[in-house]
């Protein structure tokens, strides 16, 4: 006689119990007893990070990757901060947000969010006088699983204090 | 003798099988093989875009769409490239965020972020000397199937280049 | 004789029928016949809000609450317009968003993202003439059941108007 089990609730089609403690029948193929798909979806994956600057930087080159040193959230941990770089874990639609307040002299600052090597979105943030002034832009992202995504200062210099002014985050909207 | 399925998984209460290739039962419904509810909830509806605009919009006249010209992402294809606008596809909760970098000329600029003919909210840009500066704003928004929502360039000239100062995004946050 | 029910599809295992209306067993438990899991995962909680400032904000003290008066959205009410304070209503991590024009005066305009009596992160604005200029950012942040989020002008002074420049939201991405 051939025995099946309702494939996501054990229920033995012989002895007609529900599987595990309560089930006694011996005719189940043990392989039987463990459903095929889980009981629920699985939880979706989590990532969020903020990150920001707490000292000033101004590397003086061009093109330099911008590390946020103080993490206020890190789900997933997916952002380096010793790297300054997000990568991704799974492959998904991820939603990105930065905001970099100037030193307050006359360089203007121009920040890209970079995927991989390419210039995401963009900003820029000049002043008349010697002022702070925030370049800031966001951008939604489909990325690839291992796919980079890091703020690069183009030119100019990121102020940095205890009071946060300059961030970058990111998280994930939906997995693929 | 009336027969009934376990409502979503399909075990006969006749044969006490599972229905499909396991059941042989011919007192049974065939209407009521197919569960009437799905294993799982259905998968969320996704929308998210984001475009840029990769070329200066300076229209001449007051209060014109901006068109964003440059697609980043567009799960869903709610955003129509061509109009410069999203139309709602299904009842929910909505985030919008914009950035726009005006023209380095001395006419400030204002921009709002539009539902349908309303203004939902709104932003300002401008510079002692002619120079850039972004204006920015961003808001959720519980949208009915078919709202549109748009920028709307009220006054003043937008920067565009390959660089993508200017964008534009939205995505689902909560389906109705 | 022991009766049991498969745990999230209510049939009984002595007349191995459906429970509810379908079940006529009388040796069934009636606590069996509430399932113990629900048949789905609970749905996520909602938790969404814009406030916008309709009205210039210059309380003239260091350090005041700022109350967007405004609601554009309000899921899950945890935003209070009187106190310009969102409660958490559930351990988890949210995001927060928020812009502010600093009116047209040659005062510089200082304002904090405060989770509880700290500073989360922080936004700065001036000009060199007596213009308008925009104050903004965000953060991700993990919160208890409990935790306040307000936003907190340290200095200088918000412009409002019913086009709503100044803006504060808050969303619920991942619940604990």
């Amino acid at each position: 006689m051939s025995t099946s089990l309702c494939w996501h609730c054990p229920v033995c089609t012989v002895c007609n119990k529900v599987s595990g403690s309560v089930c006694s029948c011996g005719s189940l193929d043990p392989s039987l007893l463990t459903p095929s798909l889980p009981l629920y979806p699985p939880p979706p994956l989590r990532v969020a990070f903020t990150a920001a600057r707490t000292a000033n930087f101004a590397p003086g080159n061009l093109d330099q990757p911008v590390v946020f040193d103080q993490l206020l959230c890190n789900h997933g941990d997916a952002y380096d901060p010793r790297l300054g770089r997000f990568t991704c874990p799974a492959a998904g639609t991820y939603v990105f947000l930065f905001h970099a307040l100037k030193l307050a002299v006359n360089v203007p600052l121009y920040v890209n969010l970079m995927m991989n090597q390419e210039v995401a979105v963009s900003a820029y943030a000049n002043d008349g006088a010697p002022d702070h002034e925030t370049a800031s832009n966001h951008s939604l992202l489909r990325l690839a699983r291992g796919d980079a995504v890091w703020l690069r200062l183009h030119r100019g210099a990121i102020y940095g204090s205890s009071w946060k002014y300059s961030t970058f985050s990111g998280f994930l909207l939906y997995q693929d």
